[in-house]
């Protein structure tokens, strides 16, 4: 298991950059990643697209970052009126993160139609949901292998099964890639997000399942108890329950070696000088991971 | 698959008496639910203890009620100084469900120790919860087959890990009954609650697995979009997001025949009156589940 705690570089750190999207545009956010050392990062499509894709492929090259994903692509659940309109910015999702020289996409796949895509027709049927998911995942995955870039599915917690992610164990994502990827020649793969899959009984197991080729990126945040809010209710690592250093040595028991992502989505830590937020997602990156 | 629309007599319909916690103490409850016609119910211990635990009896049975269950025994996960205690009072939980002749004990299993039980010594390790589960349980079991009272363990949504239930899906309570009581002579099995499992791709496959004789109870509420509270957050049945009637009708495919519990753990409902949400449950019972 790494040393973190000696990782005065921060070679394994990387800042998911919805985690200070409060804070200032994608360059603001960059300038400072680049003040507290962090050279590696996972940006968000929606802070590229504000400051211009070009303009952040310029200011990654400039500032000599590389990326540990992108986030993200997905939302299937839709309606028939809007199916052709997923498939297209699915499609662009590939394109960026292939721009990027992105690692891997993360697929956040969408729950039911309604909350997935606004204006699609509602539904409460939840396997429908799945269904769409699995079809537009394999659709995507051709394109996505066609130009080279890696889907990582992410399981999300299963209060997010509604309105975000009908994916929600490592188990059923892995029966994805199972149906869809068999022989892994596809590259389609995870994201193991510790916020999102420590409370299920079977994470160890499952993630020996995973195995190296099929890890894609992993995600750090923490449970806090009490949780009062499901979207922005995150704590930074060390606030919460969650074990995370038992996790990590469970993937790196499998070979990953890539980055630990910080992506502490929380309302508290958005009311913060964004200076505060990265010196302590460092420190706890360094003592508690 | 029963038809609730005509169930005139409400045969199959049981109110949880903590869905309406907020309005009286058990006897007005019990009140309430006569002017309503309902003869089931399912009370919780505290509101039981509020009022004396020979006068509730007596109440129910000059009533005329019946009992789906009994809530709750469980809360386990503790530490040495409090494991007697724990155990103790789960046993004057099992006898008083034998002395209000419910048909089975809810179980809650519990979360990590300073939780479960405030005052234990504070831990993250979520394995050792569910190992002090395992054994609580075990011992418990013993006693409750003894006095001839079924335990009914419940699992809860994942979004409780931490401060309620270390037991999350039904895979995993199945897997506890076979290890407990593999030849099923100790009556140890399932309340099955929509709300905490609806999300569960295997729900199906897992509800098969479950049969008839393992299935105790079966609380019906609603899962809403958004949801704000993560403790009384629930929705009234057709509120929400959950397909209750598919669910009913592959636990009635299994041979269930016991009640459908409205269990609306809800902020909102319980500022309206107490015959405003009796009326509003039966009505949905009949034409939403």
């Amino acid at each position: 298991m790494r040393d973190l705690a000696a990782d005065a570089e921060l070679k394994f750190f990387s800042l998911n950059t919805g985690s200070v999207r409060a804070h200032g545009d994608f360059l603001t956010i960059l300038e400072a990643a680049r003040r507290h050392g962090i050279s590696i990062v996972s940006p968000w499509r929606e802070q590229v697209a504000a400051v211009g894709l070009d303009r952040a492929a310029r200011a990654l090259r400039d500032g000599g970052f590389t990326l540990s994903g992108y986030c993200r692509a997905g939302l299937f659940p839709t309606d028939a009126a809007h199916r052709d309109e997923v498939r297209d910015d699915n499609h662009r999702a590939v394109d960026e993160a292939a721009t990027l020289a992105a690692p891997c996409l993360v697929v956040v796949v969408g729950g039911l139609p309604q909350f997935a895509r606004p204006g699609s027709t509602p539904s409460k049927d939840i396997a429908g949901s799945r269904a769409e998911v699995r079809d537009g995942l394999a659709e995507l995955l051709e394109y996505a292998a066609g130009v080279g870039v890696k889907l990582a599915i992410e399981p999300l917690h299963p209060m997010t099964a509604a309105e975000r992610s009908c994916l929600n164990t490592l188990r059923q994502a892995l029966d994805l890639c199972d149906a869809l990827d068999p022989d892994r020649s596809k590259g389609l793969g995870l994201t193991v997000d510790v916020y999102h899959i420590w409370w299920d009984f079977e994470v160890h197991e499952q993630i020996r399942r995973i195995g190296r080729h099929r890890l894609h990126a992993f995600h750090i945040s923490d449970w806090l108890a009490p949780t009062v809010d499901l979207l922005a209710g995150r704590g930074m690592m060390g606030d919460g329950v969650i074990e995370i250093a038992k996790l990590r040595a469970a993937v790196e028991a499998e070979g990953f070696v890539g980055a630990c992502e910080v992506e502490v989505l929380s309302a508290e830590w958005a009311k913060r000088p964004i200076d505060e937020f990265l010196a302590t997602a460092i420190a706890r990156y360094r003592t508690v991971c």
